[in-house]
């Protein structure tokens, strides 16, 4: 076991630059924190390795099989730690390589330009939960290895492909393949209720200030909305994504 | 229009104040930021006085009414302010006082030791949308008048009662009224869809690590659980809600 007490070790520094989207796009890794998330990628097989405050209890507890693993120094920790209270765990991880032409499902959640890390990360938690195959995290959207967004999709990324894409790409690929995408809107919709759930279908939904693109919105089978029955403008995006998704699946 | 320029003076400290939960508690009053959420309150009649920066471009674009307006220096905004980039505009507010012996509706949503800020919002704009009466917040919650509450929540404090509750006894008075109570639970719980929606419904929702108080659900009329289908062990509280809610409602 490799030990490391200097924050100015070069090893550190690599680690923290996995806080960056560009470092995590360049070395296709990315950075997970906590042992919830750490179970989930050892079970996931995705973890390259293993850092462990030399203060944390959880070096008995958990089994690393032979994964490499550093301890390090409280300072380091704090370093690399992106919550107030960090609980001393780290992960590296390989990011989900994905080729294309394997990917099937039947359900499918598409994300038009999501900004907000809790919500990119409730709807991949969500996605997961309600059984769907396969997310898509098209332009515009916060990066889907973001730590904020881990953190709320609580292990979901080892559970089901979450895959960049160019969404109007797939809104055509899955239309041609026969399954029914469903956009969301506020306007020129159909109440989601007249849809008839079934087991397969896609369902895009959008930006949380602007909705779904409208040249997207153009592509699709056909749109939904949710009745508003109060004084409510609109409704959150991962709620929105909650309350479609387990209504359309069959 | 009064003027403000020091942070030093004591009416700035008086709002300052309003920051905590005991100084909200000891005036009944609560401070709100933001132009949307100033415009929420003048129209529910909340507003007790106006706080605006010097520089605000909304000075001419609002009316105000005869609502007392300070303007002060965008240093003062800035100790104010709960949010990175203020909009330059707060309101000081007054809470809702409520008559128990008023309180009539058809629909509840019960809120047991909820947490997070974000999804305590979320759940009451949830409600709003989802047409819901009147939502009780259960001790052991994070105080509904805290600033990223009400951020979250997006204004739809001023369009539905939100009142601190023992649940308990709520949910006492509702079975007594015949208004079904159904607590959510992982367990010992009916698949919420064998449920017939009816236009009266309490739902009651509870802590994101340990959810509803074992006790209270001991009371409910039954009690539902969402079907996991994927892998994650859970969905957020606020999209769970969400489901339950679209479903409940006839």
């Amino acid at each position: 076991m490799k030990h490391i007490t200097s924050a100015k070790n070069p090893q550190v520094k690599e680690w923290k630059k996995l806080l960056t989207k560009k470092e995590r796009d360049k070395t296709e890794t990315f950075l997970i924190e906590g042992i919830h998330l750490v179970e989930e990628a050892l079970k996931a097989d995705k973890v390259l390795e293993i850092i462990i405050s030399e203060q944390s209890h959880f070096i008995q507890k958990i089994n690393f099989g032979d994964t490499p693993v550093t301890t390090v120094t409280e300072e380091i920790i704090k370093t690399l730690s992106d919550t107030e209270s960090p609980q001393g765990v780290f992960a590296v991880c390989e990011q989900e390589k994905i080729n294309l032409n394997e990917i099937t499902g039947k359900t499918f959640l598409l994300l038009d330009a999501v900004q907000d890390p809790g919500n990119l990360g409730t709807m991949i938690r969500t996605a997961d939960a309600a059984g769907v195959d396969v997310v898509v995290v098209g332009q515009g959207s916060v990066d889907h290895y973001n730590p904020k967004v881990l953190r709320s999709a609580q292990g979901s990324h080892f559970h089901l492909p979450v895959l960049k894409g160019d969404l109007s790409e797939w809104v055509e690929k899955l239309k041609d393949e026969g399954t029914p995408v469903y956009g969301t809107a506020l306007e020129n919709g159909q109440v989601y209720t007249e849809t008839t759930p079934s087991p397969t279908f896609a369902l895009l939904v959008g930006n949380e200030g602007n909705g779904v693109n409208k040249e997207l919105l153009d592509q699709t089978t056909k749109n939904l909305y949710i009745p508003i029955h109060g004084k409510s403008e609109s409704l959150n995006v991962a709620v929105a994504a909650g309350i479609l998704l387990y209504y359309l699946r069959a």
